[in-house]
């Protein structure tokens, strides 16, 4: 049971970008750069990502990837569920209606068994977690806004575009 | 992001077994038949749980799958962690630590980021919660049980071993 690495480099290009956001879009080039990712590869993960209305991209020479919103209006949950889906890790086939086990059932069948209620109660637990914290709260440490800061004007400084 | 259908089995597996306690262990064969399951499959899928101290299998005409530990002391945490190990659905591979970005960075990277500390935080949420129930609980039908019992003392009458 995994999520896909796209998470990890959505939300840090999330973060990242918030710490940037007063330097315009960052091309997609400069940010494989940033995180050693392959460029088009990133690019396409980044994609749902612009379609869920978290980020946006602007074409052009001076165009680029930046916060579609304010980063204290995009949750962790947010940007799992638009790179994940709605995540329901367990699966239920309902596989007590099978068999000779299931034969003679009343209503009961007509609720969720109590194995699927618990399941569902903890993957509610486990999104509320994630709703509960902001891409703003992942920027809230100045030493790393900082150095963000500070190696994107070098990297701007250094390579000609 | 998906667990495996083995946790549906499972689960439903050690509360049918919880209800049969007092018939003696069920062989993998009506087992399999219980929810139309591929036998030699769930025999597999049932190991990991024998392994964990959950399940105990007998050998023998008489032999089967019978609970390993009283159904209260057998929490839906154990199984899926049976089956599907320490489950850390995000992985974080620390891109924060590679490419343009990571320069200079000081003892920032001691600690983990942001990032893995949220999805961490979600995941502890999502087993505290699976911790919390146990297969007694998931037991606490009485028409289920019921239905059960009725359903194999037919079986056993009708089926020749």
């Amino acid at each position: 049971m995994r999520m896909g690495e796209s998470v990890e480099w959505g939300l840090h290009c999330c973060v990242t970008l918030g710490w940037l956001a007063d330097r315009g879009p960052v091309s997609i080039r400069r940010l494989a750069a940033w995180f050693d990712l392959p460029q088009e590869y990133l690019k396409k993960r980044l994609q749902p990502l612009a379609r869920a209305g978290i980020l946006g991209s602007s074409p052009g020479v001076h165009g680029g990837w930046s916060l579609a919103r304010s980063p204290d209006e995009i949750t962790v949950m947010d940007v799992v569920t638009a790179l994940e889906g709605a995540v329901e890790p367990f699966r239920c086939a309902e596989i007590r209606r099978r068999g000779v086990g299931a034969r003679g059932a009343g209503p009961e069948f007509d609720r969720p068994c109590g194995v699927t209620t618990v399941m569902r109660r903890a993957e509610l637990a486990w999104r509320r977690e994630l709703a509960a914290h902001t891409i703003a709260e992942l920027m809230a440490s100045p030493e790393s806004a900082e150095r963000t800061r500070r190696n994107y004007e070098r990297m701007i400084a250094s390579v000609v575009e």
